[in-house]
């Protein structure tokens, strides 16, 4: 019988299983996958339940995985297959994930966190198929990132590489949560973007007229997806904003590029579908920061919401050549 | 007989060829070492055949050595051993550098860029040693880099990784000669911090008395060794001019920690000889810029001015194991 995999992605509001066998691509689709949401007030003991039950469903119609592959929505020690915590989800605090799945399912596992399996799953089975240095950028709530160097995750010496949300852009720039300023994040995720874009409203409501009628007034009800829409109508606040977002973001690919020079960097995430606006501010700028003899190109992912779930594939793959959790990183 | 490596260094300004045995490391000292300045107005030619001068005496002495592994100053093709050119010397566009030097002594040869070669230097036989992940930079005319990750030297795909001197840290800040504002080079090498000291002189000489006494009031004779003689003399604008330069440097290599998460960052060049007020101002703009959790160490090189030439040796030896200029990079 062939090797099944199976693919678990714990992401903070969402549960997924996804079985995968030898010729599963994103063009054959899975062999079977399963959502359920992780309801408000959900615990690590009520996920954790609600995963086994998916992966139960699956198994009992297709059979026995031969290892299995798991993406996290927050930090892990990769190496130990240990979940620090989660940053969505109470009761996660130093779960040793892996171990207790291989008790359970009596195969090799590997975890990591969403970012590095997002990027594996990119570099295996998206945009950066073929490629054998890029840097996958998730920017939506958060802009975060994971490193694919000679074809292999860098997970950093403490498993934090990938941190380009926190890079400094401008010294004198807004205090980002963080506590520094200036940060990459500070402008270009979406919750900052629609907060920028609902403070400058309310100082210069005229040039934000679409924006405005997009939300019927109500400035509190604007998101990144309403300031998208307004830029394509011509919005000279909505672009602005975007524009200052597309900056910071290209400052931090330029940066890096010129840091490390990889062949791409792969952008996922609700602020991605902004538009040919946005991409094309962001290209110059990330184009002009680095010097000019480094190459690279600058794709949109191509897995969407399910990357890290094809990263976990690729994941169980190498947990069952190599072994699972004790393999070492 | 056992293994001998010879190790070359072209420089800029200085031509070195050292020979080192199974034994040999910076507490022994090399079996051999010959070293000739590059006059004025030498070119690719001159300079080669003074290093084959060189490296036939240390051969006449003590053996053909099994492998050779050279530094070159100068922007390095790895993979086919070919130098693109030098900044200093004419004469040096695309030669095959590694081809002609297998030919001469019949032993595999492996050629990298003086960066590279001198973090595989302070990562074997230096400040890195037992650390498996690092940054290198030299800080001196310019500011750059090479890194070091999972063991191995990591030098981007199209061999331009460790730029670390052209991340633009303040977009706003002074013109840099690369044409872009703000780089960390523009405000941290020692020939642009000399530059900003004389403008500044010239504006307010009173806050810099000590530093013009040390020159003799010649203004044009500042230089960043006086710089950092006056600010240990406590000097408020050589304080503030090298004060710039570490945040400047500082906020590069804290967003780099945060992209990368190495284990340290090693610093040699004549800039990192400015003092404890240097690096305290330095040390606490990086942890600054790093997120809390990512953690990292700054390191003084050990090995000096000879950082490439024992990175050579680690060449050499690679190219014992795995074959000269056509092995995989």
């Amino acid at each position: 019988m062939p090797d099944l995999l199976l693919a678990l992605d714990y992401g903070g509001t969402k549960l997924s299983a996804a079985l995968s066998g030898p010729h599963t691509t994103p063009d054959t689709g899975w062999l079977n996958l399963r959502r359920a949401f992780s309801p408000p007030g959900a615990t690590a003991t009520y996920d954790q339940r609600t995963m086994l039950e998916l992966a139960r469903e699956i198994i009992s119609a297709h059979g026995q995985p031969a290892a299995l592959g798991v993406s996290f929505g927050g930090p892990v020690d990769f190496s130990r297959g240990l979940v620090r915590l989660s940053h969505h989800v109470p009761g996660w605090e130093n779960t040793s994930l892996a171990d207790q799945l291989e008790a359970v399912f009596r195969v090799p596992v590997r975890v990591d966190n969403d970012a590095n399996v997002a990027a594996l799953g990119e570099a295996s089975f998206g945009a950066g198929r073929g490629l054998s240095s890029l840097m996958y950028l998730t920017i939506s709530t958060g802009v975060g990132g994971g490193w694919i160097i000679d074809g292999r995750p860098w997970r950093g010496s403490g498993g934090l590489a990938g941190e380009i949300g926190h890079l400094t852009v401008d010294p004198e720039g807004p205090l980002c949560l963080c506590g520094k300023r200036g940060c990459v994040e500070r402008y270009a995720s979406g919750p900052y973007m629609a907060e920028d874009a609902r403070q400058m409203i309310l100082d210069t409501p005229e040039r934000g007229r679409a924006l405005l009628d997009l939300v019927d007034g109500r400035v509190e009800a604007v998101t990144s997806k309403t300031l998208s829409q307004a830029a394509d109508l011509g919005d000279p606040l909505a672009r602005q904003v975007l524009e200052r977002g597309a900056w910071a973001l290209g400052t931090g690919i330029g940066n890096a590029a010129n840091l490390f020079n990889p062949q791409a960097f792969i952008l996922g995430g609700g602020v991605t579908k902004a538009g040919d606006f946005w991409w094309q501010a962001l290209r110059k700028c990330a184009h002009q920061t680095a010097l000019p003899e480094v190459e690279f190109e600058i794709l949109p992912a191509e897995l969407g919401d399910d990357a890290p779930l094809w990263g976990a594939v690729k994941l169980a793959q190498e947990a069952l050549l190599e072994g699972g959790v004790k393999a070492q990183p």
